[in-house]
């Protein structure tokens, strides 16, 4: 998995029948630093992120082990919203101190 | 999924008989900026994309679970065709603006 | 899928019973410009390409979907032969004509 | 697979329950001389590493074929903690010896 | 599949039962001069290869298409030791002459 923010949505009202009514999100995957690192994914939401939050997600196959995007042409999706992050000891990232991004 | 314009088209009449019948979109991966960013793919359409348009293209196993390219040996679909994309609260593009690209 | 030429072959006399009997061509993935981008790649052929020829590959477990490559340790395969490539209008690859590389 | 360090963890309280109760381990690719090379994965851990460790991750579906990540989203597991690497006939990582990182 | 030589080995006694028993080649993936182009690999090995060898790797799903790697979390296997490659008419490597590398 890997680090990203929820940074918009996109709307599609023509996409294909198996995704029909999933929610589209924009995430911009970041580094060690938590800075965007990439272009931009869509992504559908399998946990009820929101903007600004920082998440993990999962691509390839592995996307479409979730409820929501199983059978569908997802290859990438939403697992977890992050609360802490800690390296070598130090919390790098705080989600209830609004640090980040 | 990832951002893609529709920017032209391949004809291959010597093609493996699963894929045969299906049109193949040349699209042009784009970055935040909505500009080119690396190189072309060629996908296999599911929604009826049209050249210009903003879409959203799957990669790999999941490009084949639409009812279009299951079981084929195609590893990029196109399964949606952007309207809107709202970052940080501002509408970036809008397809009945006829903005980006 | 992508573009590629096909630029040579390789030969592997010890190789999993699976591919056994398969020709292993080596390909050279292009840019928009059709000049090489990123490092040759080998793959087994599910069309019939000869060496010069302008073709389209896919790779992962995609590749595995031709009758040739079905349950083998392949993630890479020619599944067509290029015959016309248009841009915004313009051919800018046409066999016929030998354009190209 | 490929070789990284184990550089902290991540919480998450809100995430996929298919996912529930796995340790998230934040891990750092490293290039032939043990030193970072691009972006920190996330990875489920599967062999019980600690922080420090030098370890091998797998990616994709692959990441799925422990009793752990069988039927998750999850496309990063750790699958076994290095002791010793050998290079060209010399020892360039020897657990017991604390090297590396 | 991919080009690469293998340079040397990897040794880890804790990892998952699944790869009990497998041996780990240590991999450096090459351009098309056969040098280094990119991270060393570590793969199971379908084929007995030796150190030095020029080989063929498959990865993602297909490699766990070989007997020794089916249902293991393996994302990387070595299926043909190379002796021959072609490009353009020439012979740019041939293993009984010991070129390469």
């Amino acid at each position: 998995m890997k680090f990203a923010y929820v940074i918009g949505n996109c709307v599609a009202t023509r996409k294909d029948e198996k995704v029909s009514g999933r929610k589209l999100l924009v995430i911009q995957p970041v580094n060690i630093k938590f800075k965007a690192s990439g272009d931009p994914l869509v992504a559908i939401d399998a946990v009820g992120a929101g903007e600004g939050e920082l998440v993990l997600y999962t691509s390839g196959s592995s996307a479409r082990q979730t409820e929501l995007t199983e059978g569908t042409p997802c290859d990438c999706v939403l697992m977890a919203i992050v609360d802490t992050v800690e390296l070598h000891g130090n919390y790098i990232f705080d989600k209830t101190k609004e640090s980040g991004q």
